[in-house]
């Protein structure tokens, strides 16, 4: 939502007092707001940082990034969506992509991405006088009407797509990809331009800086940096709260490390870009400290889903079982660690369930907003467990889409799957009954124990019914909905 | 081999005297020999411990072996044999057991177990003038003449054989275990007695102090560590080093906790299990430490080998693939956690290969003592390694037998496996052509790039070249070879 947007519909101008009215008894309840930088990497899987039990046993130690677990929260069973569009969409609208017509990428040509009827958390943040950024990959819309300075952030820079497009590239074959890839042969830019990137503020039109072949890939993460720190240290001087989303490109296909980092641990191409996406966190850390706001902002480094299931680009989901766009532990669980310098606990580790679309809510209290109440905002605020002041978290379970099959139920150590799907490339096959899996004694998800606890279908039947009756209520924005976009009443 | 035993080949007291007149010089070399604490937790597979990705994952924090951790040098590529039996030799001999005739547990009734003929590394340390000690599962033989006290150690708790053969009793179906098992089903001790305890000193006969039964099996891990507590604080007081095997009895099935731990974390007999291995560890701890010699003692906490494989009994490899008796790295890898005060530098973390046969090359070095030149040791000395003089260890490879089959053989972070066997349960498969594995790009040891990597053959072929050239050279003490054993010549 755009707030004084020329088109307005009564009932939405209507709801947007009712969210727009909050904010001055949030500012009360949060007088001294910090700083939030989000820190994204692109389907890094469980299994790759060295607090994580990856690090060396990948290739490259990620020295930084484990410092940084070890001065705040460090989650085991963090939960994101399938895929990166809806995990994109999940994180910053705080309701899952099912809802936003995000569940998945449209084929080219269809509109795609995000409604501007959302409320982005850069939306909420930016009311409430925080300074926004993004850099990087945004995925919610590849029409410049969506662009991120259409939906709250005050500056953009990066591509509105994906990094596989830069294999349309006829460069492939002479720049050191895996020989049987072969992509690009016959691609000529008349008939499939390379995808644009593109530097943008809000309020004025975006600027096409570049196109996304293989080399601007290898420097999109320096690139993307760069950007961060430089808004950071101009923030830094500015004394407002700003909100920075570090959207890295890493590790997402085809991974490339940058020319600085090609050669550099000996174990190749993947084990470099683990180090580089190490050196790059480590350079926004630097930056936060040497703006001299580092005990004022809240720093998260997160994925937005599981491995990549494409060779010579495996990556790890740890003890997980599966690759990303599936519902298998290894595609919803990432790494998240979460440092806040005198307010969350130094060095804690836990098992207990959050969601992605948890942080909009929780981010939106961090920064003095209320979330909107005219739609369901699946997100439940995390802040008292996440400060330590409780054990347990706020939420017990989730409902894990992929594309739009509702394919598995979490709830506590307990999953049920009504779809079996492993890989990104298997076609899902429903099952004739619904797969009970203790996820404690079996990460592996190999042993289906419903028989002996069909109990734990109790609490999981509610938490679907709970979600269905929701969308009868507010039924779903379809795929590829255009703006200006009306919610049936 | 016992000195001084009534029958004694010429050619061997030749051998003896050879190894005998070493420790002159041995002693000097290493004048302020440490005690050697040496904890060994029976079927603890990778990623069980919190360090190692396991801990609230797996239903209970580990935080005493954490904590241990953080002290000393962390492995990553800690190799095993693939059994109880095969390690535990390989660890007190330096040899690989298709060497020792001990690479598998033979038939009831037929001798088993480890040869007079072989020298341990109890047997070195004693030699040394250390105290020795010995609790739990011993696996190396059932008969009284193959004894602990026979092989080198002053004293010894335990059983000699298994804990499975607690099943054998009657209680099984009201104690608690998984309903399914069955077990017990018309035993009777007059056809099949329960496997004794002993209690046994050097010089002495063994005596029996009980039955393993499934109550004794939930006590059998406070049992070993009590007496292990006893002769570290003994030894505190004697003024000479002291060398202590606490063959721990968890996670080994049947996997049951102490009366103390049942129901402790509310997640299990496995997650409580856990909590007690990590408890009785830290009692040998505080032990060291009360007894004033934590400064002079060497810390080992190891897994003999991968996860059980048994439901409701499975434990977890963290991100390796298959179970133990198998040639996958989740059989293969296990904890290894080494602590030594101000010698071995804290929080180190190393994917280095080190094998459990090279620990007996390095502790003999540590406690003075020169290893045995009248037959093959397949142990190397990682001392500079382990103390940080070195960054790489002084193995790159080395060759993976189940029971007799030479299944693989890994080399740096390579692999070639020549069977094919994921569960112990399954029957090994021969491959037609050698598969090939990346362990760094491919944990799951999924993929075979042996078409892209032939090169990786080559080292490979050297090892298997060279050790079976050894094993023509000295011929394999076949399974249950009965004392004395002569070495053919």
């Amino acid at each position: 939502m755009r707030i004084g947007r020329d088109v307005v519909v009564p009932w939405l101008a209507a709801a947007a007092l009712l969210w727009s009215a909050a904010p001055a008894q949030a500012q009360e309840r949060q007088p001294n707001r910090p700083n939030i930088v989000f820190m994204l990497a692109d389907n890094l899987g469980y299994g790759e940082l060295g607090v994580y039990g990856g690090g060396v046993l990948r290739g490259a130690p990620t020295p930084r990034i484990d410092t940084l677990a070890s001065q705040g929260l460090r989650l085991l069973n963090f939960n994101v969506e399938a895929q990166c569009t809806p995990t994109r969409a999940a994180l910053l609208t705080g309701r899952f992509s099912i809802r936003s017509g995000t569940y998945q990428v449209p084929l080219g040509g269809e509109p795609d991405g995000l409604t501007l009827w959302e409320v982005t958390l850069a939306e909420l943040l930016s009311e409430r006088g925080y300074a926004t950024g993004m850099w990087g990959k945004w995925h919610l819309g590849s029409d410049e009407s969506r662009f991120p300075t259409q939906q709250g952030f005050d500056e953009w820079y990066g591509i509105p797509r994906t990094y596989d497009e830069a294999m349309w590239s006829t460069l492939n074959e002479s720049k050191g990809l895996w020989p049987s890839i072969g992509g690009g042969q016959g691609w000529s830019g008349k008939h499939a331009p390379l995808q644009p990137i593109y530097e943008a503020r809000k309020g004025e039109k975006a600027r096409k800086v570049g196109e996304l072949d293989l080399d601007r890939r290898r420097t999109m993460e320096a690139e993307i940096t760069a950007h961060a720190v430089d808004f950071i240290r101009r923030q830094g001087k500015a004394g407002k709260p700003f909100f920075a989303y570090v959207s890295f490109s890493l590790v997402h296909m085809p991974t490339l490390p940058g020319p600085d980092f090609a050669g550099r641990t000996g174990n190749g191409n993947w084990a470099d870009c683990l180090a580089e996406i190490d050196h790059r966190a480590g350079q926004v850390l630097d930056a936060i400290r040497e703006a001299g706001v580092e005990d004022n902002t809240l720093v998260v480094f997160a994925s937005d889903n599981g491995p990549e299931a494409t060779h010579p680009w495996e990556g790890s989901g740890g003890p997980w079982r599966g690759t990303y766009f599936t519902a298998m532990e290894a595609s919803l669980r990432t790494p998240f660690i979460l440092r806040w310098p005198g307010r969350v606990p130094p060095g804690r580790v836990s098992n207990e369930i959050v969601h992605v679309v948890d942080l909009y809510t929780t981010l939106a209290r961090v920064g003095g907003a209320d979330v909107p109440t005219d739609r369901p905002i699946d997100g439940v605020d995390q802040l008292d467990f996440f400060l330590g002041k409780k054990e347990s978290s706020n939420r017990e379970g989730f409902v894990a889409y992929v594309a739009d099959r509702l394919s598995a139920i979490k709830w506590r150590n307990w999953k049920v799957h009504f779809f079996w799907q492993e890989n990104m490339y298997d076609v899902p096959q429903r099952l004739p009954i619904p797969k009970v899996v203790n996820l404690l004694t079996d990460p592996r998800e190999e042993r289906d124990v419903a028989v002996h606890n069909s109990w734990a279908g109790v609490p999981i039947r509610r938490i679907r019914a709970e979600f269905q009756e929701s969308l009868k209520k507010y039924p779903p924005i379809p795929l590829g909905t255009p703006d200006p976009y009306v919610p049936p009443r």
